[in-house]
């Protein structure tokens, strides 16, 4: 068995707060510079002598995992879904970071709009391969224009009409003018792991899923 | 002409931080909700009538200017490098935001490494087709994984051993035990503008490329 620590990969920002009080709760206390947002440094030390966790973009975590970076991580269903790895397992959710994958457009639009009728639709969106697959399941080609964030404007500034992002509370499309037209999927985070580590560490990393599942199970 | 508003497209960020008072210098006031990094507002008025702010990814802004949603930008020329977009046009450089675009690899690594004799490597990098291009001039085929962020930490989990990224003072790399071997690009924050607003709104776009050369002369 490799002596090589353990690496958690967790993902920055809105999620990282939700997820910390399960990663506690499995006894994996960081060392304090985990705290420091500005901080330079990307690997922590934790309580646990063999497992270290690195704070990465939430879209980088499924990267660091699928290629083996990492041996487990916490990831949206979202990014799973969107790079869709054969080489990650997802074996729990961790009932967070619960929110939908949609299709928007502006609401004078929508009052008159059949999707039903779409044959070509053009899309601005952080998740063009989840966005071209749903659509071209129903025979009708997406134009993706990637964007990373601030999704909402595209409409008003003639970007495109319709687009595909997470919504949570709905706020921030309303406050842009704009709705939900079509939920393409329910998002979750998941904790992943490495599906060679499963099998070549298969102790270490699954007594790590145990331990989360309890916490998960105890909360329930 | 249009009578719609001039949209300036300015990246989130380490970046704002140095060119707001260049944008002000011209005379645009944002409105005060721009200063809330928290705001969930992504369009900000400004003391001029006929211009509007929005605050988007750095990687955004170039997207956003190409397809004519922003008219003008303020973006890195590695972002611009990175997606070679025909429609914009980067008439001046702002003079800040000065780094390089560097490849790096462990010290130890470098010690005996000859990049001269390289055919294909891997590298993890924000900047796949900059790295593939540049390689591929010299014959060596760079296979990337594209990552957002963190791409120190690539070499030491063992994704990689080279990654391409922005330099600054290179206080990351020599803290992640990484050493600079080539250097691919000098890096500066340019003001870009759409190649097709320039035709059709001559007038207005043209001043205000004119106002920030006024600012960055003054400046010298």
């Amino acid at each position: 068995m490799s002596r090589d620590k353990l690496v958690i990969a967790l993902p920055k920002g809105r999620i990282l707060q939700e997820a910390m009080p399960l990663v506690c709760a499995t006894g994996l206390e960081p060392e304090p510079a985990f705290q420091d947002p500005q901080a330079r440094q990307l690997r922590f030390a934790t309580s646990h002598p063999d497992v270290d966790l690195i704070r990465v973009r939430s879209f980088d975590v499924a990267t660091f995992v699928a290629f083996g970076a990492a041996q487990l991580g916490i990831a949206g269903h979202d990014v799973l879904l969107e790079f869709d790895y054969a080489e990650i397992y997802a074996p729990l959710d961790l009932g967070i970071g619960i929110c939908r994958l949609a299709v928007a457009e502006p609401e004078y639009l929508s009052q008159t709009d059949e999707p039903s009728r779409w044959s070509h639709i053009r899309v601005a969106t952080k998740y063009p391969a989840i966005t071209r697959r749903h659509f071209a399941a129903r025979g009708v080609q997406a134009e993706c224009i990637k964007l990373n964030g601030a999704m909402e404007l595209a409409p008003a500034l003639g970007l495109c009409q319709r687009i595909v992002d997470l919504v949570s509370s709905g706020q921030t499309l309303a406050a842009n003018g704009l709705k939900e037209i079509e939920r393409i999927a329910d998002i979750t985070t998941r904790l992943v792991v490495n599906r060679a580590a499963l099998k070549t560490r298969p102790e270490e990393v699954g007594a790590w899923i145990d331990r989360f599942r309890m916490v998960i199970d105890h909360g329930r």
